[in-house]
Parts: structure tokens; sequence; C-alpha cells
């Protein structure tokens, strides 16, 4: 019984340091695993630059061993001393942090999948935790609500769009040939595709006066039709700021923003927002 | 009598699964359309890659006839057992029906005409039909009425920014001379027009200082111009989203999307958002 | 007396069909304009294109005369039947007629200033008052007037930007160096602004890691600073949009635009929309 | 006793030419100092380029010296008449006009430093003083506080955009190997970024099939990303815009921006709204 007590004070302690990043020990954890994290992405990159991996290749691979193998005790870690395993394990960062070592177990056999680890880079998302972190998930919450509550103005909006592009990368393919680089209609939809979100490579562009004429008009309905996701999300972020406004609870009034720390109208204090972010109180 | 009534079933059963896409059956015949649809439009843009034309031209033109048959087919049965024929063929989707299998004809006299078939890809819009359609319907509504109730705005804005072009692609053709790409006024215009909207191939460029001097007060416009559709689409999309809110039979707070199905004062319930489009009751 | 009289008439009458475009003689006067001065220009961009002027030349060349006459004969004949000789001579279209033909006659002096005819294109800008004029000339006022009001933030904002690209580009200029295109601090500002306005030519690019670290930080930068020219404007269209709407007479509500024809309050008939514009009402 | 006196009026005169530019003195002391600014930094321009430095590089460095010594000068009798000299050296005009002569005398030592010399330019800023400068610092205002109130949003914003491009680049690497240009992991973040944010130089372009359809993903999925910053950029100016507006004494409607004289209610007469900026009153 005590043993046991023993074992549940250690893992509740143990969750704590690893779960949550409001006391001292859980935010020093937080902190180191970011550096971790930011470390190991840099190797990754370093490897890729050719003189690098020539010169220091064997140094690399221990390093970004080691951290596989760091990751992987966090992982057995944080399932062990979570409460809820299975919701930890197939919640978003649940998957997030396997992802973020099981390429390293692949490169074993697909050579080049030790580049896959740049996926730990979602992990650094974690960031806002450490910080003010009410403050910027209510951000995140302002901005998700947004595009979520424009998303079927915005598949519409991408239907029409990727139909348009289909249509004149076709006739661009008819008009301009093989010659100027309209190889295909795939590579000529590909090329509407750079043109009309303003990319602009020019590693393919219309040589004929006809092909030059028709992409001139794309341009200018790109111009127009880059307003329309703008204006989609614009109304929809001043909606979604006004419905993120705090209630005083003294008189009612709708008006306050997280950082206000007093009613504009009446003076009542106000209790700070509280914690919105779900992965904390999970386990 | 009987005879006539039965081919009349016969007929509006026929018409139900074409026309609508309520029933299961109407669902299936849509779904199935656009696969076939997307199959087609594939072919089409396999047939233009070179080393696949060459190596299953037949295969392709065999299968590609197949789809043609099968939407003249298609066609034929609309015209059959719509009601009022004139009234189908003459609308938009109507129209679309037929382009969508004429190039095919034509590819017999005109080869390279196939490529027209890509046209099909108009038929794609239908997919809203079947998904949630209330609802993207009347996003396309808003998105449709905030672009005509800014169409003036916008004819007067792009009629300034082609008079701009045409005075500044001139200028630029005097400055810059033929050495450099701008061998004409025609391509001294295409050229604005790729800078100003900042789609920027770079297959022509400004060698002088005057002219990089030019061009980039020219881009420097191009960074203000380019806010000024964005600014319209904006302001009238807040109001067509505004004006597309729903009555409460209740209270009549006009305060609900299309989505919502309580009143947000009063809780009457409220009735779906009935089926705005046109092209499925027409018939 | 009589004489003066009738010379005062037939004034009255050619300065009607001159300057008036609402019956039908002044309307059929202003479109067979606006068909003159869209050949000129034409004829001036096929000029421009060296197969056409080699084999054409001197077709263009008598055309181009006989234009520039019948210009000069419609500036004179302006002048003369103008009430206000001078309010015309130095109004903003009096100004563009007198540049429309004035390029002609100094091409005589200066090879290649008949190019500079384009410049006619700002007549075209009078189309606007065939078609359907009030509603245009008051949403190009309502443009002119968002764009007036948003000048000192527009001013403000352009000023950073500058600072910026100088101190930027010169940073560039001491990184990457004369062989990677970067030859001195100008061409480098000019890439500069290439850059944060995201034309991105690619004839001067980055080629060194820390200049496309530096870059990178500019496009991002640009990304975020392309949002304030936009949210300027918006918030002024916004404004100027809501001023622009009319009283109805009756119940005074201030909630009608341009094409309402009854109040939506109280059902009072509106009066049309009267002629804002000031050209035709000047002389 | 006297001579103190004397010394302390001859000091106060010369802080209000220096620091005042509500003054006929005070204002041509700013304009002649812009206009070194402006002579200085062109000289910088100047020298950069090799034809010119090798023409005139003895006249240009004597020049330079000149406006060095002089920006010395006007630094040390800034310090000497200034109230509160420490708030002036540490204030931002003081550290930026101290970083305006440093670098020359660093190019004593470090070859190349006098083109750090541009940073000048940031001085330039000053010349929202001379001109009407309440209504342009107030305007500024609007800016950076709309910006300041939305840096939570754009820091949220910012994060997913590294990570999104961190992720696409390694994919890219992946894919397109080091034929195509994307010769590392860095490498192609640079491209994924230059692609993004709709810049595009096209040093850089995906090749492969694969490769030009994962770029057409990123390509629209900046399309809809830019719409984010606008959007947040554009609800915070407003709400900007809506709390600079002034409060007529007389009705207490805030209805009013920093142009009207009269309130639009009332008519009370308005105060010019009074100097907001802090350089001037430190001193």
């Amino acid at each position: 019984m005590e043993d046991l007590n023993f074992k549940d004070t250690s893992k509740e302690k143990l969750r704590s340091i690893i779960f949550r990043s409001d006391t001292p020990a859980g935010k020093l954890f937080d902190i180191v695993l970011l550096v971790l994290i930011v470390l190991s992405i840099t190797l990754v990159f370093l490897e890729s630059v050719v003189d690098i991996r020539l010169s220091f290749g064997n140094i690399i691979r221990i390093a970004e061993w080691t951290f596989t193998i760091l990751f992987t005790l966090e992982y057995l870690l944080r399932i062990y001393c979570s409460g809820k395993r299975f919701s930890y394990i197939f919640s978003f960062y649940g998957i997030i942090d396997l992802i973020a070592f099981l390429p390293s177990y692949l490169s074993l056999f697909f050579p080049g999948g030790q580049y896959l680890m740049v996926i730990r880079a979602v992990r650094l998302l974690r960031v806002f935790r450490i910080m003010k972190l009410t403050r910027f998930m209510n951000e995140g919450n302002v901005l998700g609500r947004a595009l979520k509550a424009s998303s079927h103005k915005i598949i519409v909006f991408l239907t029409c769009v990727l139909t348009l592009v289909t249509i004149i990368g076709t006739l661009m393919y008819i008009i301009e040939g093989d010659d100027t680089g309209f190889t295909s209609i795939p590579v000529s939809i590909y090329w509407a595709i750079v043109t009309i979100t303003t990319v602009g490579y020019g590693d393919i562009s219309p040589q004929s006066t006809l092909g030059q004429l028709l992409a001139s008009v794309l341009m200018i309905l790109g111009y127009g039709i880059i307003a329309v996701p703008t204006g989609i999300v614009s109304v929809e972020m001043a909606r979604a700021t006004e419905e993120a406004k705090r209630k005083c609870p003294g008189c009612n009034a709708a008006i306050h923003t997280l950082d206000d720390c007093f009613c504009a109208k009446c003076g009542t204090a106000l209790e700070p927002a509280e914690y919105t972010g779900q992965d904390k109180q999970a386990p």
C-alpha cells in the first residue's frame, strides 16, 4: 500500500514535470526539450550539406542517434506517467512525438529516411506553452476559428481557381506548343498556378504574342482573385475577434480583450483569462 | 393512355435520377458521372505528355472515344427527359454539357482539338450539388454577390491600371530599347503587367539605371495598387455576409448564419436553409 | 445682332455636341472620338514592332499624321466653343487633349518622340462619360476619396519601406559583393525593392548562405508589410463607402446606394443620383 | 552670475535651434541637416559604383570626411545643449545620431565599413517633424499601435509558416535531389520561403513532376496564407483608427479625426491636435 502510494506520488511528480509547464521543474523540462529539438533539427540541416556530411558524417550520425534515443525515452516516459494512456497516444502531440523519432529507425532500412526527422519541427509549436501561454493559445484559437469559419468559402474559391488554371493551362499548351517549355498540359497547368499566385519563377514563360496576351489576362485575373481569400479572411477575422471579447462580470459589457485587467465601463477587476489549451489537462 | 402513363412515369424516374441528387439513385448517378469526368480529363492530360502518347496513344484514343460516346448519350438523355427542353439546352450547364463532348468530334477535322475537352472541368463544379449542397451554393452566392456589387469599382480600377501600364510600358520601351528584351511597345506593356501584378517572370528585366528606377517606381505603385481590389472585395464581402444572415421567425433577429439550427435570442428552432440553386428545379 | 445670335446658337450647338454626351449627337461624337483614340494608339503599338515598321512604315506614318491633324482640329474647336476658355485649357482634360497631339509635332525634331503619343490613352478615361456615367464617376470618387484619406498613412508607410530597402540593400551589397549581380548599392536597393514587393525577377539573387538568410528575412518582412497598405485602404474604403450613401428625403435614413430607387425604410421614391463630374459642366 | 545667465540664454537659444522645428531658425537647421544627410547618402551610393569610385574616389572620400566631421560636431552640440544629457544619448534618435558617423571612423580600421553610413537614412525619418508634423506622427502612431496590437497573432502566424516551410523544404530536398538546385535542406527551405511569399526568383525551381505538384500545393497554400496577415492588420487598423478619434469638448461625441476643426454634431471649435512626439520635448 505504502509502496503503491510512493509509486503514485513519484509518478504524479514525473507527470507534473513532463506535462505541465507552470512549475519551475516543468518549465525547465520544456525548455531543455525545445533546445534538444532545435539542436537535432540543426543536425539534420547540417547533414544535408554535402561538404559537412563528408567531413563530419560520423560525428553527426552519433549525435543524431543520441537524440533519437533521448526522444524515445521521453516518449516512453510520457506514456508511462500519463493518466489516460490511449488518449495521449492518439492525441495530436502524441502522434507528433512518435513521428519525431521513428524516421531514425526507418533510416536503418531506407537510406535518406533520416531527413524526415525535420517533422520534429512541429514539436516546436510547444513553445507557446512556455511563453505567456494563455494569450498565444487564444490568439491561435482566433486565427483557427476564423480559418474554419471561412473554410466553405475557401473550398468554393479553390475549386473555381483550379478549374480556371486547368482551362487556361490547356489553352496555353495549345497556343505555345512544346518549344517554349509548355511541354504537356500538366506542366502548363503548373505554369498557370505559378502565374495566378503571382509567384512567377520564369522557368517557363510565354514567347508568342497570343500567349503573352493570354498570360496578361491571367495575371490581371489573378490580381482580382487574390483579393477574394483576403476579403474572406478579413471578414471572418473581424467576426472572430469580436466574439473573442470577454464579458465583464459586473456590467456584462463584452468589450474586453484578453489583456484587460479592469472593466472599461464599471471598473470591476477582471479575472485573468483562464487557460484554454487541451494538451496539458488531458493526462 | 396506360402506355403513356407508364412512359411518363419512367421518364419522370429517369429525370429524377439524372437531374436530382437527393435520392440514392440520383446521388450514385452524379458520383459516377464525376468519376468519369475526372478520368476523361486525366486521359487528356496523359495524352499531352509526349512519352505516354507515343507508348499508349491507341489505348488513350479508344478510351477517349468511349467517354465521348457516353457523354453524348448522357446529353441526349438529359434533353429527352427534361420537361422544358430549350430551357435546359440554353442553360449554363446545358451548354457546358454540349461543349464537353463536341471537341472530340471536332478533332476528327482539326487535329489538336481534343485538348479542348478539358472544358469538361467546368462540369466538376457540379460536385457542390453532391456534397452538402445548400451551404456551398449559398457561399458561392455570397462570393458572387460580393464580386457583382464591386464590379463597377473593379472596372474603374482596371481601366486606370491598363492606362498606367500602357504609359509606363511605352516609357520603358523608349528608355531600354531593343537590346534588353523590350523589343516593342506591346512586349513592354506585357512586361509592365508582369511587374505591376508582382508576378515577375524575369524573362524581360530592365538593365539600365533609369529603367531600373522606373521599374522600382512601378513596383512600389503596384504595392499600393494591389491593396485597392482587396479593399473593395473586403468591404463588399462584409456587406454580403451581413445580408446573407437569416431572420428568426420568432423574434425577427437577423443574426443567424446558414449553419445555425436554433435562434440565439429566443431559442426558436430554425428551418434548415432551403435550396437556392436553379439547375435542379428547372426541368 | 441677329448674326451674333445665330453665331451664338451654332456655337452653343457645337459645344453641346463636343462637351456633352447626353444628346444623341454628343454621344456619337464621343464614341467616334474614342474609336479614333484606340485606332491611333494601336498604330503607335504597331509602329514599335520592327517587322511591321519595315513593311508598312509609310502607311503608318501617314495615318498617324491624319490622326494628329484631327486631334489638333478637335482641340482648337474645343477652345473655340468652350465658354470659359482658360478654365478648359488648364483643366485636367484640357492639358491631356493638348499632350495628345503635341508628341507628333515634337517627333519632327526628336525622332522617337512619336511614341509619347500613347499618353492619348489617358483620354480613354472619358469612356466613363459615355457609359452609365453617374455611377462610374461616383465609384471613381469613392476610390479617390479613400486613397486621399489614407494618403498620410501611405506616405509614412512608404518612407519606412524606402529606409528599410536602403539599409537592407546596402547590407546585401556588403555581404554578396560584385560576383553575384550586386554590383553597386543602387543596384542592391533595386534588388531589395524587387524582393520586398514580391515581384522577384530573379535577374539578381543571393548565392551565399548569409545573403539567402538576409533575403529570407526581407521576404518574410515583405509578407507582413504588404498587409499594411491593404489594411489602410480597406479601412478607408469602408469609411468612404459608408459616407457615399444617400439620404432618403422622406425618413432621412442614410442607407441607400446609388442604384437604389426606393427608400428601404419608408418606400419614398428616390431621385436618380445626379451627375457629379466636373468636366461637362465647366464650359 | 551675469556670465552664467548669458551662457544659459545662449545655450537655451542653441537648444531651441537644434531640437525644435517650430521656429524659423529651428526649421532652417532641420532642413539643412536633411539636405546634408541626403547628400552624404548619395555619396555612399556613388562610391559603391565601380566606375565612379575609380574616377572620383579621392573627391568622394574628402567629401565623406567633411560630412562625418559635421555630423560629429552636430552630435557633440546636441549633447552639450540638451538638458538631460543621458536621456538624449540613450534615446532612439541619440543612438541613431551616433551610429550616423561612427562607421566613417571604423572604416579607418576595417575597409568597407564606410558603406554602413547608409544607416544615416534612418535620420531621414525626422522629415516628419518638419512637414505638418502632428498629423504624420499620429498617423504613424495609428500604424504602430495597429502593428503592436496584432503582434501576438503575427508571432503565432510566423511560427506556423516557418514550421511549414521547414517541412516542405525538406520534402522538396528529398524529392528533387541535388541536380536541380536543391543542394541542401537550408537551400530548399530558402526556396520554400521564396515560393510561399510569392517572390519566386526562379533561380531554383522544381523540375520533376512530383516536385512541381508539391510546389503547386505550396503556392496555393501561400495564396490563402497571405490573406492571414492582411486580415489581422485590417482588423487592428480599423480598431486603431476608431480609437484615434478625438472627443468633442462640447458634446463628447468621439467622431472627429485629426483634421477636423469643428464638431460635426454641435459646432464647437476643436483645438488643433497637440503634438504627441517625444523627441523634441525631452531635452
